[in-house]
């Protein structure tokens, strides 16, 4: 399958090199075309990735995750343009978490927006997915990380993109367990909890980690 | 042991009834005197129970638990009276949601500050100790209600202090594994998560569920 990736950090290259390790065709998008990173991370990920603009990406892929930091996650989806995402489902991992500060970040919103929403305001023709943003990246492309069974959530208002969004999950990626949220303004709650699992990860002193629900 | 607790609400009440259950002097602070729900809680709760006002019940309290909404706990505690809470341990159980724009809430702060830091900077003689606040109250004091293990967190600034609310949240309450986060600027994390719990309540339709930590 043909799938765009915006954004050239530790998330996209992540995803990317996951999704060329499986088969597929990956263009990962930056804001200019020819970036440092992109380049270097299509040659290094080998046969099937390459590299453009987000506009390019978007156009390229048949399903596109936005892996963008949270701060121009927005300016990256209005770069890569509704029209080249209209009719897709764009899987949204970015967190809106504020370093203006410095360390450690806080949130953009109060739990009273998310990025999911306003990204799903900005591509109203595009099936917009929140997901896999609760969880460091290598566990999020390798979820056997963490021993046990733990839990990734899933935002968005379309049920037949979820059930795609779930086998991608399932097949590609490994997940047992996906918990649906609900409709895209539940990402309110997994953008949120980000500043607890900034804590944990310090106490933990690993970013393997993750939580599970119980009962 | 006489203990403390501000709020009249469900938190109060269920932590309140709990500590009287075993066979401790609880005092249930509000704002007014004669309030009409703390009158009927003493009443209810029986041998053991008090009422007052905030001050007395801080007065009245070896130790005393915050159990009032977010958006007045700071005020209740500045009524309660940082000489009454002086030498002290709070246990603060407060969220900081925000009802303002209805529900589901949001948060008065975007991770930028936490409850248990204001409550702390309002009463710099007193330990503070963020916990429960992550969990319905009915499981915060019969985590058994739960199935399997499942986490309690704890922020605050001194590490007797926590030792203390770690025995109390053990021998009193039953909790088997309790993370301590740090310091009382943890607490961000926690009440951040409120937004992702007010979610999963919706989905899971029920208050008896809680998470637990995998690595």
């Amino acid at each position: 399958m043909k799938i765009g990736v915006l954004g050239t950090g530790m998330v996209g290259s992540t995803v990317g090199a996951k999704l060329v390790g499986l088969g597929h065709a990956v263009m990962m998008g930056s804001r200019t075309s020819g970036n440092e990173k992109a380049v270097a991370w299509a040659r290094e990920a080998g046969r099937g990735a390459s590299h453009g603009t987000f506009a390019d990406a978007a156009a390229f892929g048949e399903i596109v995750f936005n892996c963008t930091l949270g701060e121009g996650a927005l300016n990256a989806v209005r770069l890569a343009g509704a029209e080249n995402l209209a009719g897709k489902i764009l899987i949204d991992i970015s967190d809106p978490l504020d370093f203006a500060s410095g360390m450690p970040p806080s949130l953009i919103f109060a739990g009273n927006d998310s990025l999911g929403e306003q990204i799903q305001r900005a591509l109203p023709e595009t099936w917009v997915v929140k997901t896999l943003n609760t969880i460091n990246c290598k566990v999020m492309v390798d979820p056997g990380r963490v021993a046990g069974d733990h839990d990734v959530f899933m935002s968005g208002n379309d049920a037949e993109a979820k059930a795609r969004v779930a086998e991608i999950l399932r097949d590609w990626f490994g997940w047992r367990s996906i918990v649906d949220l609900g409709d895209i303004t539940t990402a309110r709650g997994t953008e949120c909890y980000l500043i607890l699992w900034l804590r944990l990860w310090r106490v933990l002193g690993t970013a393997d980690f993750n939580i599970r629900i119980v009962r």
